[in-house]
């Protein structure tokens, strides 16, 4: 991936190093979920390998959270151990419909 | 893929078949090409699949011509062969890099 570049394939965006304020590495994209009419991008899903000691789950993120950091070639978000610990996750293979619901639950958790 | 939800993984739009407005299926989306900081898609890279006995080249089409029709859970695209035979299109193997140059042909292309 190279900074100067800023339209990328899907499939390089996944695998993207999440970093928290402080600059400390998350974990990474796993997934993006899209608006399949708009062609917007509603959330990433991150995954936090072993950071919290929380395995493989997966964490939907809304994607208006997310802030790119050039100088990273990375994501950074606003997160806190704490505000993660009660947050929307689900297992690799138990991808959830993102229906209005479900979106619902997730926005409201971040105060969207 | 369910019509009743409009975000899903970019995984599945990945696949997505593509049709002309007269009904015809043209191929599917083979990737996506994403602006890294605004998240949105900005070309759906097409792959035709022997169509035109075109072979498997990749034809990236601004995401602003494609209209999500639910009825077929695709794609339509206004494009006619003659608009095709001439349109950038690349290999498999042989993505280029999506930089200003690139993307302004691109749009030239297709008049936008």
């Amino acid at each position: 991936m190279t900074s100067a570049n800023s339209v990328i394939s899907s499939e390089r965006v996944e695998g993207t190093t999440v970093y928290n304020v402080g600059g400390d590495k998350l974990g990474s994209i796993d997934d993006l979920m899209i608006d399949k009419v708009s062609g917007q991008v509603r959330y990433a899903v991150m995954e936090f390998g072993g950071f919290l000691g929380m395995g493989t789950d997966r964490y939907p993120i809304p994607w208006s959270m997310l802030r790119y950091d050039t100088s990273r070639d990375g994501y950074v978000v606003p997160l806190e151990k704490s505000q993660l610990e009660g947050a929307p996750r689900y297992g690799p293979d138990a991808v959830p419909d993102y229906d209005d619901a479900y979106r619902g639950s997730v926005d409201k958790y971040y105060g969207l």
